[in-house]
Order: structure tokens, then sequence, then C-alpha cells
């Protein structure tokens, strides 16, 4: 399996291998010019690239060599979308429990399109109102993959599990003050869920949830 | 205020002074000739008795020393029941999640009957099935207090909070495996409710939450 | 049930249904745009409207839509009182026991307010200085409900909760250092209250100690 | 949506409404007479039942009422097996990095196939030993979901999930000592993974990622 | 200075070098002939001997060789009493917030008897009924050093450090459920204890208190 | 006992009634004018003041009032010395493990002094060049108490109480990284000191443990 | 590399091709006839077999197949010693804290003389009587690597790391009560030490320690 | 032996009596100027000097007493290299999981050295490209000490262990978000290393690695 070694990084290519898969890079911890030398790597090979976590500073760096790149200010996403293609067999339904959750919920929907999904999603459905929740309920049994981000009690994957019949991301997010402790509460009502439908991934990675969803969309 | 000083404990009796205000005992880590001690003392006030999380053990050495006493073993409580006065305004709600939280809940509703409430109770309505607890919903809506014992994610509390107009109390239960953690996990994730009606007492209390209950129901 | 949907936000409007009931928003993690945009249209329904934990900013863009909205810096809460209704049968009063813990307290002086409730309050009374709290205890006798607030080891709602026979909402602040852990220790101290009538919120959660006392006080 | 109310629980009937999804009950908690009650109703409805973390006792009280019912002790569930058809689109991997994860693995193994599913397994590939991961290649890319149980530092998904190109249900256990905390090491080592397709589940909860990677394969 | 090299053991002798301190052994952990084996070379030497955290296997080691061992069970210590000389200049006060924190107090009380000291205590004065604890006021102030043990929220050192104005010796208790996770709670209380004069020893350490105390009264 | 009620504080002064105890005011998350306003009060009344944990713009304010007062920056102290008598008995000796401590160790030095305590320090005696404390030895043993401040593993406490017979008053430092969780790792090795005579104060607490040993000094 | 695949172990081989590695098992969550089967294979290959953390059941189970496995009760290790070849280029020395952190100290001894090391050990030198650990200060220099077992605070690897200028391998062990936390502490302080030549192993692994310390000695 | 008290600092120098050892001094928590005075006297003393976690503060401070200070800014750390004799025997190599660890990986790599060692390194070689990590075999089986650096589930240094037959140092970084707690996954990750020869040092702890290292490595 082949790989560039930049010295700071070994960049992989085996993946774009694989029809359709992105390749993907986390912008958090990485100075700028690293970003932008392994983007363009990347781009040479054809496929979509998404660097996760990214800032602005980074964003700039990667535009001065790739025109194309485009960035995801409230997802934080850096993305070059050379195929367009429909992998997905069905719906990728995003939901988030509050406004707060949004800009990780974005992380997913990026993340899902990149991979080639049809994505809808519907925002500020927490199960304090859970009316405001069933009146999503067509859209949410349409989907073939539901993926959940929700801060406070994240109390919401395991409502959404109950009404729905397919696999469930959850995603805690950092959301809340206080006893939240920065998405433990929510990470730990996730993993505690009495929906059997559930699985979880790390506080804020929107990302993850976004991956794994498309993995499964495409299945 | 007068107390009576037993050596090993200090038996209080300001609070009969209070119509209809029953004497507490906690059971744990006291022995059986000391429970059965201080409940013959406070039995002779002619208020009701409540030994809470108390042993069989304990309750045999009260059953010597009193007749009437008596022992509610899903609650593991003893009772005194002297005084049947009706105190309570409205009906308390007691709602578990699961099966296995019933015995806390029992705790709730025993304490709630003993400071004179009419009490109901709805088992078993966990989120993941939400159909469940919306059946009971006019059980619910009636009640002037509420009070949701849950284990796992604790979820619970959030959704009948935002179902009812009236105080709800949480009850974190140390039901659950794993990353429960005792009931942390519960624990947390009432205390980041996000229905603004919940307060929450300490894990398995469902003692606390039948008291505290019945002083809002008799306000 | 009625809500607008703002895409960011789903805006709920069954809750001033219900007399006397305030519209609120959690400030945090919100944009001021979308505060100003939700604080609109819940004015438009002619209830009172409150935003906890809101910024300068936040107000800032909510005044320029709505005139009569009022800012309780120490709080960091946005007003509009249109109904002034008295709606709590009796006196709810608010405790802090230091100093630094009274933006916490005033939140939820703020919010009882709102919700029509006579407030009265008593500040810097903690347990190391006993007779400091003693003195205000025919203040505190006189109440319907007690909210009380406590950083370091918040101990003051057990002392207060057996000074008075009515339900003690206690508030623990992240006011302290070291192993304080940002109000963990008074977090943990509550929970494990020996006073039978305290229930807890989420540290710095004034907005849901003075929601839950409204409620008891208006039953 | 239909179910029975015993009292102590709300037997719900809508999942056997969709194809071939079996009953489930979680045995730990529950009174050997509350499951054989529960395990009866649902096995009227003809569809698969099962029982997790059950009890010899449990099994026994259950064993009385249906006779057909069985128990598999390494992964402890009770199993009626009515329903045999396969649902499942390919295959199912299990994989466990230790002999001690053994018995939770089975719980994956035991869930995925009474749920319809052809499930290949392979034990004891612990990272440190990567060979013999390696050696398991051709089996793991064969299929359309891997399982991995591992506790200790619950490294193993990270590496088989750079491995595959298909989801990875990811199972901490609470294998190991001294600062393993009964999975706690293995559960954020899962949640940190690198690698993009992992999602994870409660400690020790085989079932849980049975059931996910059962609907993620007949999607 | 010198010890014995019992091989499992150190004995040092150097500590009774010093007019009036005893011999101390941490029977937890160790084996009863063990225990016997460095109670018999201590014993020697003529000065007091201690064992803490003693079984009554251990006692009973110990008593065949020496035959004027004691065993204090509710504070389960040995003790070997040859030197009865009143080595502190004033009164120690050992103080319990609950009967089930006796055990603990009566481990101080032993210590600092064995080390010289006149000792007065009073039991079950917890926070949440404070008329108890201010009618011991008297017995209080009378005291040079005060030993407060409380488990639960741990709130009573910070009011008798309060009340009196010399050193307080806090021991958290492992006594209380749920949150209070086997004395973290009252632990943290008693580090951020707002009295001044307040310092803490380790959860269950009545020794310790006692010993630190028995220091503080013989300078 | 009389106290002043500023609205925002009340002001004790029982204290100074007792000879030669200084006023203590915590500065941290107070408002530079509310200190300055307390520090006035309290100046009236002819004793010793001090604020900890103040700011240079707490000074300012507290300056314009009371001109004698002085900044220890080192120590972050305000303090108004008026009463210079001796009321330490003994020397207090102040120990810190590296430099990194000194700030700590310097705020108990503070107190002590301003407590009216002869007080001798030896910085930087870590327990990895153990020939270092040693040689410090004399001016240990000639102390009537000794506090001891050390952050990271916090060892030093049991190594110096094992070379002095005296009350060992211990500081953990927020001193550290990665596992020193701020002073947490610390905290932990000093609550489990295998050494008797050590208690120990919250992180970062220097002024608790210079006024715990004024108290142990001067009686 | 070879392995033998026994379904619910892979029994490797490779390491038996470096000269003179011993095989390992843990013996932990394995059934007795697992651990015997595994040991009879590995026997077969003529180098030295460890079982740690075994029980006397998995002994009697081994005892059946291969006569000459001998128990190391204190360190709970069945041992069979074919190569009684010294590998070791110096001496290993172990130390322990106290007497109840011997049965750790003794597997670090029995693994590191299955390796075939010269190995000496001095227990009970914990750093509250510092003058015990300096008189055995020869046999430490002597040492080209050091074990140091420690429970508690965990604080002597810091003390003997800056006695000797060879690596020194912590390894915390569970011994403590009340904030120790089975060993938590006691792992911070290790890992926090301030002495360079410090690495630490899991809480009671003695082995791990044992083992590394050989890989030392015989480079 | 020999030290210099500066006040502020005790100043070492026996360990400039053992041939090869540099003096090291912790950068973090000190003063620019304090850095300077301690970094000036062990330069006199012709020995290497190291100063880690070092700002350019320090450094500018440091270069005007000493011009031959080199500062290694991804490292944070300043360098007076004296000696550059050759002490260790064989290859140290430094292997990082990815781009954001390498900071911590070069404070090893500098470390080394320092002390004399010829260094290896390889970078982002992290789990899940488990064929980025074999490509490096080659060069991780020559070294005689190997250190792994990495962050979020801190795997690798299992899988490296596993094929190496010398001593692994690892060490957990802070890299990572969410459930990674700065470091925690990955600390306890490498405690439970299901590899026997690995030890691990403090988060971000790239100093103390090559310093253990490189003692092994010289002996």
């Amino acid at each position: 399996m082949p790989f560039e070694d930049l010295g700071f990084a070994k960049v992989d290519h085996h993946r774009t291998l694989r029809t359709g898969m992105p390749e993907v890079v986390l912008g958090e911890g990485k100075r700028a010019p690293q970003v932008a030398e392994i983007f363009a790597r990347l781009a040479r090979h054809g496929g979509n690239v998404l660097v996760t976590r990214a800032t602005e500073e980074q964003y700039a760096a990667v535009k001065k060599k790739i025109r194309r790149a485009e960035y995801h200010d409230l997802a934080r996403a850096i993305v070059l979308r050379s195929d367009r293609t429909t992998y997905g067999k069905g719906t990728i339904c995003v939901v988030s429990a509050g406004t707060s959750d949004i800009p990780v919920a974005e992380e997913a929907v990026v993340t899902a399109e990149v991979m080639g999904n049809d994505v809808e999603h519907t925002y500020d459905v927490g199960v304090a109102g859970i009316h405001r929740l069933l009146a999503s309920r067509e859209s949410l049994c349409r989907a073939r993959v539901v993926i959940v981000c929700a801060g406070m009690e994240g109390a919401l994957p395991s409502v959404v599990g109950g009404l729905v019949g397919v696999p469930v991301i959850a995603v805690p997010t950092s959301v809340g003050y206080g006893a939240s402790f920065n998405g433990i509460a929510a990470l730990l009502g996730m993993m505690n869920s009495c929906a059997s439908n559930v699985s979880v991934v790390n506080i804020d990675n929107g990302f993850g949830a976004g991956y794994v969803a498309s993995l499964i969309n495409r299945t």
C-alpha cells in the first residue's frame, strides 16, 4: 500500500483506490503550511479532500495552492469536491437537539455530502419539547441512517432510536455548562442508551458520525 | 428545640411539633438494636415513623418493641402509620423508566404515603418507547408534582418535564452497567436536563424525592 | 402544539398558553442575531421573555428590535416584562453563602420576579459564621420556598434545610479554587445533603432554581 | 402502537411488526418470575426472543414456561429461536482481543445469529501480536460489518478499522486490572480511535454491538 | 536511628526515644502472624502500642503473645497501654455528624487516649439539626483541639470551625450512598471549607486525626 | 456577635474580639470596590487585615482608602499590619519542594507573619535530591510547626513528616503538567501520606496552612 | 511467525525464538482448563513458562499436566523453570515501601528470576522513615536497574530515583484506603515523579516491571 | 553532595560528577531571570545543560549570559552542548503516531542527543494505517530502546511493543479532543498495554522518555 513521506506526515493514498472515498485530514494541531502541503498532495489524486477542524488561516494557506477548495465556516471544514457522484443508497438524516449543536451537526452534513450522500437535517428538536421531534417523524423514518447530535443530557438519541428501525449514530457535543463537563454528561448518557440501535462517536466528532453513516449508507 | 440524647444518637422531636410530619431514620449504617431503640423513642410521640434503607434484621428488632410496625420489602422501609390524615392537596405521580428502577420508585411511594399524600404510579415507560409514556400522559398531567426514577442514561425526567407544567423531582438510580457507573451517568443527565422544571436528588434517593414532593404538595 | 421553525431554532409558543409563564431562551452558544430573532418572535405573544447567560452583544442586538428589553448585568439576563401580575402565593427567599455567589443568586431573583413572585434575599451568610445566618432566620421561616446558592463546600443548603419546613432548592456555584473543581465539590455536597427537603439543580443554574421555586410557589 | 401492561413491565409488541426483529429483554435487575412472565408473553407472538445478562435461575424459570428456550452460558443469554430466516445480506465478523473477552464477543455472536445473520469469529488477536491479526485479514475483509471486543487498552478497533473499509462496532470490555478501571481505559481508547469507521457501544455491551451490526447488515 | 529487620518489616524504635509516643502499626494488609510478631517486638520497649484497622483474627494472634493487649472493636484497634501518663495540656473534643460515623470517631478517641490525652466526645450533631450542635457549644469551646468526623456532605467541620478559635482536624468518612462516592463528597467538602482553621486527613482516618490532635495538644 | 451588613457582604467583627487575630478577606471573585469597602470597614477596628488572592487592581482600590496597606506580589496578598506583637510561642518553618511552589509558600509566610509568628523558610528541597532536604534538617527540627508546599507527586510532606515530631501542614500546589491535573496528584499523595503527623489543606491554599499553623503555634 | 490456534487462544511461539525469553500467560479471566491447555502447549518448546495472577485452582489444573510446574503463592505465579541460565548482566534490586506491597514486589522478583536475573530485594523502606531506605543505599547503588513498589502516596520511586543513576521502574500498588482509590493516588504520584529516571507500569503490575527490568539488564 | 543555594533554587552539581550526565532545568513555572541565573551557574561546570518547556523569553535571558546556548523551538528546549561524546551503545528510535505529536517526540530527540546518543526517528505511523508502521520495521528492530509518542487512543506502543524485543518507553501526548481529556485516554491506554515491554512516563513528557532511554542505552 503506497504512501508519500513528507517527513512530518506520511500521506496515504490507498484509500482513494476504493471508489469514491475522500481523503481526510484532521486540521487541529497542524500548522497551516503543513495542511496546505498535505492537501496539495492529496488533491493530485482526483478524489475528494476534506480537512476537519480547520482554521481560517489553514484555509487561506490551502486556497493559495488549490483554488477550488471551499471553506464551510459553520462546520470548520475545508472541502475539495472533485467527484460529485452519489454513492449512498438512501438518505442520511442529521438531527440536532439544540441551536448550539448545529456546528457539530453541520460537520456531519458536510462529511456525508463529500462522501456522496443525500442528506436531510432537522435542528432544535430537543427532548423537553417532544412534539417538535414528533413533527419531524416522517423525515426520520424515511432515512437509512440517522445521526443525532446533542449536548447537555444527551437524551435525544434514545428517543430517536425508539422511533426508527435503522442504525442511529450518536454524537455527544460539548454544549452545556456546569455538570455537563464539556460533553461528558452527554457522552455517558449516549453510552447508556436504552435504545438498542445506538452507537456513539467522540464528543463533537460530527466527522466520524458522517463517515460511519456514509459507509452504512453505501453498503 | 427538644431532643433526647441516647449517646450514639440525638433523637430529635421538634419536627413532630409541626402537624403531620413523620420522624425519619436512615437505617443504613446503624445496628439493629440502635434502630429499634431510636424507633421506640420516636413511636412514643404519636406521629408516623419511617426507617429507610432498612434490613430485615433491623425490622425484626423493631417489631419486637413496636408490634404495629410494618415492612415494605421492595422499598426496604419500616413504617409506623399512626396518623392517616391526608395532608397533600393533590396527587403525586411516581414514574419509573424501567422494571429495575421500581424499588427506588417504591421508596418514594411509601414516603409520600406516610406523609399523607394520594399517590399514583406508572412504571416501565422509558424513553426508547415513547408511546408508552405518552399513553400515561393523562395521569401525569393530573399530578401536582411528578417524581421520575431512571437509571442508565437518565433521560426520562427531561421528556416528562416537557410534558407537564409542575415541578419534577428526578431520582437517578444505580440501574445499568458499564459506563452507567452506578448512577453517575443518570445523575449527570438529570443535572443537565434541558427541561426547566427539573430538580434532582441523590442516586437511589427515593425517600428524598418523596419527601420534597410531599412538602410541595402540602404547600 | 404550535411552534415556528426558523431553521436554526424551533420557537415554541405552547408554554405561553398557560397563564403567566415566560418564554425562556438560553443565550449561551447562540449568535447575537439568532437571539434577537428568537426574542422578537417571542415578544409578539405578549408574555414575558427571559434570555439567560446573555452577553452585552446579544443584548445590543435584542435592544435594536425590542426597545423595552432590559439587561440585568449582574445576572447576565435580558428581560422583557410585559406582564407584571403576581402569580406566587407567598415569598421566595434567595440566600447566598458568599459575595462571589451573588451573580448566580441574582439570576434566580430575576427569574422568580419575571415569573411573578415576591422575592427576598439575604447574601453572605456562609456556614463558617453561623450567627449571620441565624440573624436572617425570621426572613427564611417566612418563605414558601427557599433557594440557596453556595460554592466551595456547598454546606449551606443542609443548614438552611434544617431551619425551615419548606422545599429548599440548592444551587451549587463554581465559586472556589483548587479542589472545588469548578463547583463539583459543592454539587456533591448538596446531592448528599443530610436535610431531607433539599433538591439540587446544575452548577451555576440560578435560572433553574428560580423556575422550579416559582412553580412551587404558584401551586 | 400496542403494548401489554403487566404492572412491573410494559411489554412492547410493535417491534415484532417489522419482519424478523427479535424481542429483547435485559435480564439484569429483574427477578426470575418477572423474566419468565415477560418471556412467555413475548413468545406468543412467534418471533425470536432474547434475554441478555440472564442468570441460570432466570433460565430455569423461563424453561418451565417455554420448553424450547435455550441457554448460552458463555454469553449469558436465553434464546427462543422460532424464526430461522437469514435476513443479513453478508457476513458479520466478530473479533476479540483476548481470551477473557470471549464472553462479550459471544453475546454479540448470539445476538447477531438470533437476528438472522451469518457470523464468523476470530478470537485472541490482540495488537501486541499483530501477525495473528494479519493472519485473519482475509476473513475480516470479507465481512460487511466488523465487531471488535477488547479490554485493557482497547487498541484493536483502530487497527482493524484501518484494515477494512466497512463499519466497525467497537465494544470495550471490563477485562483488565489496575488502571483499566473496569473498561474505562478501553472505552476512552475506542472513543478516540484514529480510524474513522469506528463507533462505540457501552462497556461489555456485546448485545448492542450485535444489534447495530445486524441492522447495518440487513440494510 | 535503630530499627530491627524482620524481613517482611523493618520495625522502627526511634519514635519511642521521644517521651510518650506510641508505636503504631497499620493492621490492614498484614497477615495475623506478621502483626503479632511486630507487636511483640514493639511491646518490649515499654511504650504504648497501637494497631489500627485490626481484625479479630489479628487480635487473637497478638493476644497469644501479649496478654495485656486489648481490643476496641468499634474502633477496630488493638491497644497495649503500658504508659498512662497524661501528656496533653488540654482537652481534645471529638465530634461526629451521625451515628454511622462513630467507628471513625472512636478510632480518633482511642488514638488520642493512647497518646495520653483527656478526650471528650459529642456524637450525632449533624448540620441539618444545628440546635443539637449549638447545645454542645460549651464543650467545643473548652477544647484545645477539635476533631470532626462526617460523611455525606461533610459540612460539619466548617460550622464547628466557625464556632471555635482552635485548630479543627476534619475526617471525611465513607458514610453515605450514591453520590457520596465512599467519602469523596465529604473529602472535597472539607478541602474547600470556608472556615480557615480546618485541615483534613484521609477518608476514615480517625487515627491520623487523633495523632495530629495529640501532637498539637502536647506542644 | 456583631457584624455590619454592606448588602453584598456581611462584615464580621467578632474575630477581632480575640487578641491578635487578623481580619481576612478572600479577594478572588470580588470586585475591586467591594474589596476596598470591606477593607476600610475592617481597618477601623485596629487589628491586622489580610486580603488573599488579591489582584493589583484590588490593591490600587484599597490603597486609595488606606494608605498604609501593602502588597506582597509574590504571595498576591494585601496586608495591613497594625499590630506587630509576636503571638507565636516558637518558629514556623515553611518548606517548598520546588522553585515554582514559592508563591504558595510565600502566602503561608505572609499569613503566619501577619498573625504574629517568627517564620523560617527553606525552598527547592524536593525529594529527588534528598541531600538538600537533609541539609536543612536542623532548621526543620527547631520548628514548632512545619508547612510543606509541593506540587507534582506531592511526596515531600511524608519525608518531612518522618524527620520531625511536630504537626506538618501539607499544601498541594497546582505546579506540574499532564497527569498532575492541576494539583490533584499532589493532593491525593498528601491525603495518603504514610507519615502520621500530616494534615492537608486545599490546593494552593498557602493561607489556610499559615492560619492553622499560627493557631497551633499560639496554643 | 508461527502460532497455534486453540480456538479460545492463539498460542504464540515466536518469542521463544529469541534466547531465554519465557512464555507468559495472564491467568486472570481464564478458566483453569484453558490455562492448563495453554501451559502444556508452551511447555513443549523447552523454554521457561510463567502464569501471572494465577489461582490455586489454575495451578492444580496445570500441575496435573506438567509435574514440574511450581506455584509461588505470595506472587500468585505458576512457574516452569526449564532454563536456568543467567542472562542478566548485573543485579536487579526490588524495593517495597511497606509490608503490604510485598506480593506485588514478589511478582516482580519471580518474573526477573524466570528471565535469568540475579535479584536482590529490600522491603518496608517507606519514605516516612527515610533512615531505613538510606541504610539500604549500598544495595541500591549496586543495581543495574531498580524496581520500586509502593501504594498510598507512591512517593518512594522519586526518592530512590534521586539516589541512583540507573533506570527506576515504578509500580503503583493498590495498597491503602480512602483517597488512595485502589492505587490511583500512587499511580499519579509516580507519573509526576520529579526524578527523571522513573518510568511507570500499571497498578499492581509487578510482572511488567520485572519484564522491563530484565530486558534492560540483558541489553 | 554539593549544591549552591540561590534562595529561590538549590542548584545541584553532584550529577555532573558522573560522566556525561547533563544538568537539567524545568523551565515551566520559573521566571526568565531565574532560569538565566540557574543556567549560568550550571554552565560553569563544563557539562551539557538542558532547559525543558522553555519559552522564547527565557531563552533570550539565557542567551544574554551564555552566548553558545541554542533554542530548539519545536521541542521548546534550551541547550548548551559542551560535551559531544557519544555515550550510548546503540541507537534510540523515536516514533510518533501523528504529525501533532511531533513536538513531544522532538523533546525526546533533543534530550537523547544532549545525553550523547544516536537517534533515529519515524513520524506519523499511527495504528489506523498499520502498513506505514510496518514499513519502518527495520529501523525499529535495529534500535536498542524505542520511544513511542501518541495521543488520542495511545495504541501505538502496544503494537510497537509486539514488534520489537527491547524496552519501549511510551509517552502519552495531549493531542486529541473530546474524550481524549488532554492525554488521559492515551495515558490509560498505555498503562494497560498488553505488550509486556512497555513502561510509561507523564503526558507530554518527551524529556523523561529521552532521559530513561538514554540511561538504558548507556548501561
